[in-house]
Formats: C-alpha cells, sequence, structure tokens
C-alpha cells in the first residue's frame, strides 16, 4: 500500500453523466473517507456502459491507492458493474451462494415475490471478496490489483452509506493500516450577514492551516461555517476546533445562532420554553411560512399556539382585530398595521407572546413609497408592543424566506436582550 | 474533429472533491449539451491543485472531442486552472487587455474597488481564446490540441449557465459543426402512486428506446417522469413526445397533476381561479405549511384568503367555531373536528371554500387508536361539507408534507369532478 492512502471516487450511471439527477453519492463518499483520514484524489463518472467503466477503473486504480466506486449493481439489464469489473480482473463471474441466500431471506421476510433478475446480483467477479448488503437487495464488494483497492457499492444512497460506513471503511482502514490522523467538523450557523461581509469581516482568520480549513456554506439565508480539522489525536482535534469556535464567537457574537446545527426555529423555541412562554402569529407576507417552520420541531405545540394567516384584509379585520381606520389611513403594510396584529395574534392565541409580520413580495404590488421588499414586523409581549420595519428588495421567494428569518430573528434577539434592528417608524 | 461530438466534463475545487459542497454544475452542463445533441462520455472533479489538472485534463481531451472545463477562474491564490492550462499546452501565460478592460468596467458601473487579485483573472494561456463573461468578473477561455477542443468556464452556476448557453455552445457547434440530432424533454408532475406502485404500472411502456428515455424523478411526495426524446427534427422530437405522453395518460390520467412542470398549489390556484372563488384554510398538522405553499404562487392573494394555523384547541375553537363538545367527545384529530374546522374557516375568511386539515404528526402524540400519521381533512363549499381520514405512517416531516399534499389533491380532485380517496368515518 502506499504511504498515503489517497482515495478516488468513481460513480456509474446513465442518469448521472446525462445531467438527470445531482449525483450526491460523490460527496457522501468523500466526507465518510475524510472523516477516518483519506484524502481525495478526485473523482469521476461514466455511464453504464462496459468499456466507460473499465477504462475508468482502470485510470482510477493506477491514479489512488483505494478507489470507491458506486452504482451499477441494481438488478435491471442497465447494470453492468459486475461484469464490467469482471472482464477488467479477467476473471469470470461466479454465484455467491452466500450473497444469493441473503437476497432471497430479504425478500422472505419482506413477503414480496423475488424476481429472477434478482438472482444477478449475486453474480460477483470470481475473486472479489463480498460486501454484505443489510440494507437491501444488491451485495457491494471489493476487489485487489496491483496492491491496490477498490470497492463496489450500490447507488441507493440509504444503501450505499450504511454498508460504507459498516463495512467499507472498516475493511479498508484493515488493508492500509490506521490513518495517522484524526478529521473533525463542527459547524456555526451565522444569521444577519452576507457572505461578503462575513469574508470581509473573517478575512484574517479564515486561512487554511494545515489540516484546517474554513468552510463557507450558504443556505440563504442562514451561512454555514463549518470548521474542518485534523489532529494526531481525537482530543487535540476538539481543542482545536474549540480554539478556532473562539475566534469566530468573537467576531460574530450575536449573529451566530447555534454551534450544534440547531436551526432559527429551534433555537426561538428553546428560548421561549426556558422562560415557559407561549407564542401565536399573525402573518401576512409569509403565508404560514413561520407557523411551518415552527411546527417542523417536534415537541413545539408546547409553546407555539398558533397563526393567523390573514392574506385578506377582512381577515387582519376580522380575526386580529386590526381597525378599519388602520387599514383605510396606513395600510395593510404599516407600523401601525403590524403593531395591531401583533396584539390581536397575542390575544387571539392567548399567548404570552405576539409575533407579526406583513409586507409586499412582488412580483406585483409595490409602490413607490412601499417598494416590493418591503416588510414590518410587531412584538407584543407583557412589556408592551414594539415595530420594526424593513426593506430588502429581491424575489418573491427571497422576500418571504428573509421576512420569515428576521421575524423570528427579532424575537431572538428580544429574548437574548440583544439589539434589534429595523427602522421604528416611516415603512422601512 | 471526431464524427461523434462526445463531451467529457470536468470540474474544478476542493470544496467539490472534499464533499463540502454537492456539484451540480456538472448536471447542468450535462443536460446544457445533450440539448443541442451532444452526448456525454463521462465526467470527473479534481481538486485546486496543478498537477491533478493538468492530469486530467489530458485525460479527458483523450476521452472526448470536446472537454467542458468549470471551477477555478476565480480571483484568489487557490484557483490555478489558467496557469495549469498554459503549463499543459506548454505556453506562458499573457494578460488580454479586452478582459481586463472588461473587469475593470465592471467594477466601475459597480463602484467598487478593484483588488490587485481580480487583475490575474485576465491572465489567459497565450493560445486561448477567451470567452467573455458579461455575468462576472473571470473570463473563460477554449483552447484547441490535437483536433480536440477544451473549453473553460467559472463555476459559479449563475456566470457558467449563461456564458455556456450563449457563448460556449455556439462556439462548439461552430467548430464541430451542426448536431445530427435534436433533443427535447417534457416533465409529467404525478402525485398519489409511490415509485414502485408507477414503475409497475408503467413496465412495459419504460423501456429505453433509441434516443428515448424515461426517467422517474422522485421529489416527494410528487414524481415527476421525465421524458427525454430525440429525433431528426426539432418537429419529430415533439411528434414523439405528444406520442409517449398519450400513453402515459393513459395509465395515470388522474394522477398527473401538469404536464408543464406547474405545481400542485398552482394546479389548484389555477383551478379555483377559473371558477372565480376563494379558499381559506384552517390548519393543524401542517402548521401553516399549505398557506405557504399556496402564497409561492404569484397572484395569489386574488384566491387565498387566509390561514387559520389553529395549533391549540383553544385557537379551534375560539376561531374556527369548533364545538368544546366536539374537542372533548372526539378529540381534536377527528372527521367531526375536521368537519368544524373547514365550515369555521370558510365562514372565518369569507370564502367560497373552506379546507381543513387536523393530525398527528409525531414522533409523539400517537395512541392506538389514532397513531401517527393519522389525518382527516375536511372541505365545505356551497354545496356541503365532507371529510376523508387518511393513516399514512412515516416521520414527522413525512406526515406533515404528505398531509399538506393530500389536502391540496382533494381539493383538486374534487373540482376537477374526479374520485375522492380516503374513509368517510372511522379516523382512517
Amino acid at each position: 500500500m502506499d504511504c498515503l492512502p489517497d482515495a478516488w471516487i468513481l460513480t456509474i450511471g446513465n442518469e448521472v453523466i446525462n445531467g438527470v439527477i445531482t449525483d450526491s453519492n460523490r460527496a457522501t463518499i468523500a466526507r465518510e473517507l475524510r472523516s477516518v483520514g483519506i484524502a481525495i484524489a478526485g473523482m469521476s463518472s461514466v455511464g453504464d456502459d462496459p468499456d466507460s467503466i473499465v477504462n475508468e477503473l482502470r485510470t482510477a486504480m493506477e491514479k489512488a491507492s483505494v478507489t470507491v466506486v458506486s452504482g451499477g449493481l441494481g438488478p435491471t439489464e442497465d447494470d453492468k458493474t459486475s461484469a464490467s469489473v469482471a472482464s477488467f480482473l479477467g476473471v469470470p463471474l461466479r454465484m455467491d451462494d452466500e450473497q444469493l441466500a441473503r437476497i432471497e431471506e430479504r425478500f422472505r421476510r419482506s413477503n414480496r415475490p423475488m424476481s429472477p433478475t434478482n438472482v444477478k446480483q449475486a453474480l460477483l467477479p470470481e475473486s472479489a471478496v463480498p460486501i454484505p448488503n443489510d440494507y437491501g437487495t444488491a451485495p457491494g464488494f471489493m476487489i485487489e490489483k496491483n496492491g491496490r483497492l477498490a470497492l463496489f457499492f450500490p447507488g441507493v444512497p440509504r444503501e450505499l452509506v450504511p454498508m460504507l460506513r459498516e463495512r467499507g471503511i472498516p475493511a479498508i482502514m484493515e488493508k492500509i493500516g490506521p490513518s495517522r490522523k484524526f478529521f473533525a467538523t463542527r459547524t456555526l450557523n451565522v444569521y444577519g450577514l452576507t457572505e461578503s461581509k462575513l469574508q470581509e469581516v473573517l478575512s484574517d482568520v479564515s486561512a487554511d492551516e494545515e489540516d484546517y480549513h474554513l468552510a463557507f456554506l450558504p443556505s440563504f439565508p442562514i451561512i454555514r461555517l463549518r470548521m474542518d480539522a485534523g489532529a494526531l489525536t481525537q482530543e487535540e482535534v476538539i481543542r482545536r476546533l474549540d480554539a478556532k469556535q473562539e475566534v469566530l464567537e468573537d467576531r460574530l457574537h450575536e449573529n451566530i445562532i447555534s454551534d450544534d446545527g440547531r436551526s432559527m426555529e429551534a433555537v426561538v423555541l428553546r428560548l421561549l420554553q426556558a422562560r415557559e412562554q407561549t407564542l401565536a402569529l399573525a402573518e401576512s407576507i409569509t403565508g404560514g411560512m413561520i407557523g411551518e417552520m415552527l411546527t417542523r420541531v417536534p415537541g413545539s405545540s408546547r409553546t407555539f399556539m398558533g397563526s393567523i394567516v390573514s392574506y385578506s384584509n377582512e381577515m387582519k379585520a376580522d380575526l386580529l382585530g386590526v381597525s378599519e381606520k388602520t387599514l383605510r389611513e396606513h395600510g395593510a403594510v404599516s407600523h401601525r398595521c403590524a403593531y395591531e396584529m401583533a396584539e390581536g395574534a397575542r390575544q387571539a392565541g392567548k399567548a404570552d407572546v405576539g409575533l407579526s409580520v406583513t409586507g409586499i413580495a412582488g412580483p406585483d404590488g409595490g409602490t413607490a413609497e412601499k417598494p416590493v421588499g418591503t416588510f414590518v414586523i410587531g412584538l407584543a409581549t407583557v412589556e408592551g408592543t414594539i415595530t420594526r420595519g424593513f426593506l430588502l428588495p429581491g424575489t418573491r421567494e427571497w422576500v418571504r424566506t428573509l421576512a420569515a428569518m428576521q421575524t423570528l430573528d427579532l424575537l431572538r434577539r428580544h429574548l437574548l436582550g440583544y439589539r434589534i434592528h429595523g427602522s421604528e417608524e416611516g415603512i422601512n
């Protein structure tokens, strides 16, 4: 085995190379391998064509100590990986009785009839070592040639991932010896800064170091900051991540939502729960998005009373008690309306906190005074009611998503005693 | 040029090979090339490392007539593509004054200061033909070696895609001559069948033919059926797709939601608009998801009055008029409650149609009688009120998404006069 256990990732499938699907297996395999210290030399993909498979496999095994392959092990005519590997090795296919028995047992347990094509899945290249599949019918297998390893897995992610983790990686580690380094990652969720602003703020602390990389992963409107670190012991990796996190917290304090992957909505619910407070919403521009986000979190019903999605002015008046005068004189998108909506939500939901948002998502409905991207947030608590206006123009989906996140962030900042953004009068 | 214009796609970036991002450029490039009749031989990816780039580019240009490369043209130290290509060709880098002027102009127009690193982006391999970038700073370029072509684009999708479409593909077509075939795709959105059921129903009509492929693209809970066809003329491709669609419609009639990419919510809104009817919702289990879906569609405010997300029983009683007796004797998840919620929504929203859904999303809250995955839908119209019960167990997100889609589908079926699914009494 080479000193550096570099890996090449090869995915097989017509769907992949024709762009019909976005192949996520490559990234998954890369992350799994890197987590045990195996560096990735590169990746490639070819269609379900024997010549292409043989050529690409040959190239890959010349480039890296370990090649991890996914796809083409299904039961259909299209699946040509096993036969191609046999031809690459110059060996026949053989029926692996143990794998066949596993496939038969799988069909028996699920009470489904086994089709003759599934028998084909137990045909493996003669010299291959089977990798049993506890999650589906297609067994994987491992081959060795010129001191290089190649492992083959089915392309279905829910089979591939556990097979790779439970059987593939241990098999690789046994062959190539323990990796020399431990790798770990930690992700900070950041809200309220654009990607370029964030890069500017962190410009002097985001450079790569040996076995350290800080990745900016925008998942609009959240930016995930992923720290990827390696060291000689597991403890040292944790210490290294802790030190890096401290530096990032110094720069981004209030903009860091969580360091454990928790979403904005989960953070807000947790803060409310800690204070034994309940929440009710009045949503207009977001159409129910904030309620949907909060109720994604299991157990949210203890805290979240409900939302009045008052898209029409009648519903704003009838259910939230927004006055005709407010709608007539200030309009549905105004500080006054957001104020009355928040108080109306608090009252209608018999909740400790009432939160409202009203605005103009576009593409139509904007005016010179209140352009698309205008929204006003209201927050009603026992201490009183405040409103804040924003103008964040963009596409309909962009404005709505940002309005939802900004509304939750306003409540988060209120609960944590942080500074509240937005204008207190006018519209924005 | 070879007779068959096969292409290889090469993406460059450490983020790609380390699995930090899922590289969607490959699939995008593949679709763009195939749309003009260029077949894809395969794909590969390497990191931002000159040796890897040179090696992989050499291999790719041996394998295919055209290599399309993305990534590594940015302004930073990490971006090594141009220098690697120059070394591959054995030529120096030269400053392209025209491209430099374009970059300067771009910064001037946006009033941003240009950094010295951006000057680097105008350094191209001496023999390369520039591909101007109207969408960002990094110009692309094209090279020729041994009668093979390679085109280089920035990795940012919003720059790559229009550059490829507007400049790259025309340049390829000019070099390799017009493609011999036209390709087109059409997608049917299908709801209400599992993927395996769908495959079974279509088993005898889903086989590949020459230049025809039917792809099953599940996008839970919708399955997109993508027909991919090629023929010698554009008219012939359309005729071929029409004939194939007819066969699929014969099998799937009511389960086909749209043949133009339209979503369930857009279909339902269009049906209501055609009848000049308005809609109000009472959502419990879905927490606002249905309102959020409907309000994604621009102009939905003409039809959608609002939603009462009554997560608490108090809100069901106070705002929707669900009786204490119903909540006490039948519970919040019952036909009776869904019935009163639908009528309450219709009344509260002053709408023609009231639609409700109540259920148990889990992971907690299930009982033997009403397990997780139980939900009841109510539909109130001028003709009367109906309810339907379902039991579709799964994870919280799965149950909620399915409850939302099933609720909209019930209304779709009602409006189109199709059969309505679900049980009329008991819970499910």
